[in-house]
């Protein structure tokens, strides 16, 4: 099965390590920093990584090592896992206030054609020995990939996937209520929501599970993408939880799921209600949204002092019945590869290198939450952001006769 | 002369040009683009290329000839040039819009020193075979960096540099329009502005220059910086001339001028005053922000759809007195070194390599407008972008009183 974007990904756990083991040639490298380290010199290396990572002011970005348990359950389900550390300067009033951090990545179990509910359960037995690792490594705070419990099968514009949407207090929280408790972890679970007190309507939400297992809240997606094979206006609608921050035993969280990426004011407003760490769980694929993905999340970072950790899923997901994604092209089956790659952006504008392209992975990091005001102080981007200036502007555009502020020249259609 | 962040930058021209030699070793390389292209194989540079420079979709970068004039004065004044082309779909109902964009980056002339007549002469004449150059390669609208009239002495604190300042028909503009008019060509000139009208206070200010020499308009600095030793709310105020869009005969731009580009919600008010080409003239060192430059106007250009050209100066300028830097470090008279690297960025997530870390140097892109339209009738982001939500937000953060959207973990205090 070839994707729309030309790649010809590895199918499968056998096939993830073959491309894992050709890291380094073109279509199987693992990543971009991957590609670079096993071709550069040490020395150039550092430097490039340097500009690519963001590593200023003397700072290193160091791995972190974890106990032997994560590392058996990687090796025994096939998982990436890297681990870093994000510092921040040691101040005189406050402690360090460092908290670990952990993203997954997956692809789907088993085939699209299977039963519903088989689907559903082999995804949540392929992420648990996942959970398992990011548990004994001791992470506080987990987000899983949006719609995690099922292939995104929104290219397709069947309604039969809404079958998978779920109440708030449904099997996938359930699970991982269970397993919050377990390791006294905060999780951040990405569902197809089912709304069964508002006429049983659809939303794509992310249920915040506290470290106690109980359900802290809710946030729904706030910006609904309409771009390439990504028909998910088809399914729902524009969220209407406006930009929850939630205070957890660990620090405060948003969620910006997915589309949302693409906003900088969805992720503006998560920064005015104070969050420290923004996950953005996310479904995208090669061809669409590649070349933006390491720059928005970052961005995000830099201009709103906090932390953000993105996720998007992998593989190559397969679907029942051949559709057109409105390009003129033929029809096709595949939704083209997600291309995983998901890392941690702070906002001293570092990051992490990213998770595979190809496999499953676990992504943590170890943050002093104490940078995000150590930024703010050092750079001054709330300070001097004049809000007052761009609420009197969005509020004159939306009026339908907004005049925008253009200055012609006068000699415009003058001959030289 | 060791610079702040332990480089030790080639001092004027000579040195420039064995830096440009010294291309592919530690400190003395040209650009991480020119570092990957002399040590990865061209199949592995093809890949790295694809992710940095965000070319996807088949699309290719092409580099663009100029005339031979160009590459003679080029040489003979020892400054880089580049050139490349930007794509766009063709149409059935427009004719494409091309249009050649120009950005100059360039050191000071002589030592901070000297007569400030002098220094300023010395300028001036230093670009003048630079926009030459632009103006023979034909290029439609040019821009020049921040303050480029003068050393950016800002650091020192000192107000006898105010003597740089202009009025908006000075000396500089009255140069310039004489080459805006010889070359048929739009110029940006971001200067320090003397308001005689205003009590003769100092503005920040874009001077735009149309294609006939006539002043089109200006624009002023909408955000100023408190950060390291960019002092600038010593000696001048945010700007209030809003976010004008200037429509020139070539095509609609605005100008975000050096720290407004860390604000997400400047870049969007340029945009929905309909934008097609912001300029970002700037004049930023390596120790502080070179992690962010690639990130922030290539996510302008993709949350605006709109084009981005960036411009920073280049070289290390020395000021006759000493000054400390509000880091507890000892004295020192120089600004660390400006890193060049002056770019374009397009509305396809796309950007083109950079101009060099220490020469001077003129980027020429050709850019398809229609391209603006087409990214936003793809991805929709003004139609998804619920601008209401955040209008109400953002009146309600400005109110003293002003609650965050906090979700509070109830059982946040409980033990395990």
């Amino acid at each position: 099965m070839e994707s729309s974007n030309g790649e010809r990904p590895p199918q499968g756990e056998d096939a993830a390590a073959a491309a894992a083991a050709a890291a380094g040639s073109i279509g199987g490298y693992e990543s971009l920093h991957r590609l670079l380290e096993s071709n550069l010199s040490p020395e150039l290396f550092k430097e490039a990584s340097r500009l690519l990572l963001g590593l200023n002011c003397g700072r290193a970005l160091e791995a972190i090592s974890l106990p032997e348990s994560t590392s058996i359950l990687a090796k025994a389900h096939n998982f990436d896992v890297q681990a870093f550390r994000f510092d921040a300067d040691k101040e005189y009033l406050r402690q360090p206030r460092v908290v670990r951090v952990g993203l997954i990545q997956n692809s789907i179990a088993i085939p699209t054609t299977s039963h519903f509910a088989d689907q559903k359960k082999a995804i949540m037995e392929k992420v648990k020995p996942m959970i398992d690792a990011a548990g004994d490594a001791g992470v506080n705070i987990l987000c899983l990939q949006e719609a995690w419990t099922m292939p995104f099968a929104f290219c397709t514009r069947e309604k039969r996937w809404c079958e998978f949407a779920e109440s708030v207090d449904g099997e996938s929280t359930q699970f991982l209520q269970q397993l919050a408790k377990k390791y006294n972890m905060v999780i951040v679970s990405p569902i197809l929501e089912r709304d069964v007190n508002h006429g049983e309507i659809v939303w794509n939400t992310a249920v915040v599970i506290g470290n106690h297992g109980n359900i802290i809240g809710i946030h729904r997606k706030n910006h609904i993408p309409r771009v390439g094979d990504f028909n998910e206006s088809t399914y729902y609608m524009e969220g209407n939880t406006g930009h929850p921050v939630f205070e957890t035993a660990y620090g405060k969280i948003g969620v910006n799921i997915c589309y949302g990426r693409h906003h900088p004011l969805n992720w503006l407003a998560f920064g005015l209600n104070g969050a420290e760490i923004v996950f953005n769980p996310s479904a995208t694929v090669g061809e669409l949204s590649e070349p933006m993905w390491p720059i928005e999340a970052r961005n995000a970072a830099i201009a709103n002092s906090y932390f953000v950790g993105s996720i998007n899923r992998v593989g190559t997901e397969v679907f029942p019945n051949p559709f057109t994604s409105g390009d003129g092209k033929p029809q096709h089956a595949d939704f083209g590869h997600f291309y995983g790659s998901s890392h941690f952006s702070a906002p001293d504008a570092s990051c992490t290198p990213s998770l595979s392209r190809y496999r499953d992975g676990l992504m943590i990091s170890d943050m002093d939450l104490n940078l995000c005001r150590q930024i703010k102080d050092k750079w001054g981007f709330r300070m001097t952001a004049r809000y007052d200036t761009y609420a009197s502007l969005l509020s004159e555009y939306l009026k339908p006769d907004f005049k925008p502020q253009v200055i012609v020249d006068p000699l415009i259609n003058k001959s030289v």
